[in-house]
């Protein structure tokens, strides 16, 4: 499984992800599930993935391939708005989905797989995309600033408390950190390292792409100090 | 769906559940899935329910009947030991499973169904199951001293932070509630009102059944204090 978030917020845009795959309880491995491209001042995009790894790492090099080619039909960095983005991802999952969904139907196994896309193109705003695996896809709006895919439930309550459109990118990079942090220690199949990216709004340009390994001192204080205040927290809760 | 957990502390056991059903976002209810038997120092007995409800309320009637009709093969309130009361669950869940399960199959329709039960029999000590589908059960031991059934991940987090063998009976009732409150306020499937039910080790009688209403004004209160308490812990938190 996985556990991937994205917060579009008034300051930019958060993304986390992990980085652990699992075929079963028996054959679990690391793969990247972020992906950037940059032109700084004009592009910055993000995507983070879940589900059949297979069907989303075609997307992405079906994507990838594109832009090294040139493709006349457009790419992610010929793209002039992040609407048009997040349809050449669609488009690609719609054609990978096409060629392998029904061959692993047919062997019972599953080809759902999610993306999730955001970014911002030089005169136009930070936008956040979630693309389902028919090739549709929906958009943050400030009702709802974040999007989540993959094991999502454990780290949700955190998010529905603290994340608002007008929460501070700082902020938004502890909440995220803290709502995978309840999700790594409630489910197996999400693991260590991170990846964190983030696009401060109207820069085209990431001000932070870390990958955040098993044995980061912040990031394990931060997940310490957490423990301890929700700890104090209940505590001093009435009986 | 339906959210429900249990806990075995050293100082007894604590039972949560919810009240809403629904077949599809437009069917919604409200039904008791919280049952009790006790005789007053000699037993004490509680089961929470979920997944198919004709299945849950199947078994319950069952057992039901076996105790009205004082069944030669034994009743929940013949059964001599927590592991027997836990084995005619089970069998009840594996007869009315055996008469529907093919049926809902055809149909396309889920006859998985979970339920806890728990209790203390004079003489012996409190234990908690849960009894699947199959009929099959497993226990509770002090490595894993909650259960949980529905939807679990929500509430979680909390439950492995703060709940260990030794955590107070009064604690573990915060705690579930606590539990309760992420589920309730991250997903529309689990509702309002509650029943919690609260065992002490060693009386073979509820010290506790209480039906929390929508308005409760504790639980409003601990709701409210909870999430003020999470937002300055989060604001506490290192950068």
């Amino acid at each position: 499984m996985t556990y991937c978030v994205g917060l579009k917020l008034d300051q930019g845009l958060v993304f986390l992800s992990d980085t652990r795959t699992n075929a079963g309880l028996d054959n679990v491995a690391r793969f990247r599930k972020m992906f950037h491209w940059q032109e700084p001042g004009e592009r910055a995009i993000v995507m983070v993935t879940a589900g059949n790894l297979a069907i989303t790492q075609a997307v992405i090099n079906r994507l990838q391939d594109a832009i090294d080619n040139s493709d006349p039909d457009g790419t992610l960095l010929s793209a002039k708005t992040m609407s048009e983005v997040a349809q050449h991802v669609g488009d690609a999952m719609q054609q990978v989905q096409g060629k392998y969904h029904q061959t692993l139907e047919q062997r019972n196994e599953n080809s759902t797989a999610t993306i999730m896309v955001g970014g911002q193109l030089k005169g136009g705003k930070p936008r956040l995309f979630l693309v389902y695996s028919a090739g549709n896809f929906i958009e943050a709006t400030e009702d709802t600033p974040y999007l989540q895919i993959g094991e999502h439930k454990y780290g949700k309550p955190i998010l529905d408390r603290v994340i608002t459109p007008a929460t501070p990118l700082s902020d938004g990079i502890k909440a995220v950190l803290l709502s995978m942090d309840s999700t790594l220690r409630s489910n197996l199949s999400v693991g260590m390292p991170l990846d964190l990216a983030v696009l401060p709004a109207g820069k085209c340009q990431f001000s932070m792409r870390r990958r955040i390994e098993a044995d980061d001192e912040h990031f394990r204080a931060l997940s310490e100090a957490w423990s301890q205040a929700l700890r104090d927290a209940f505590t001093d809760m009435p009986d």
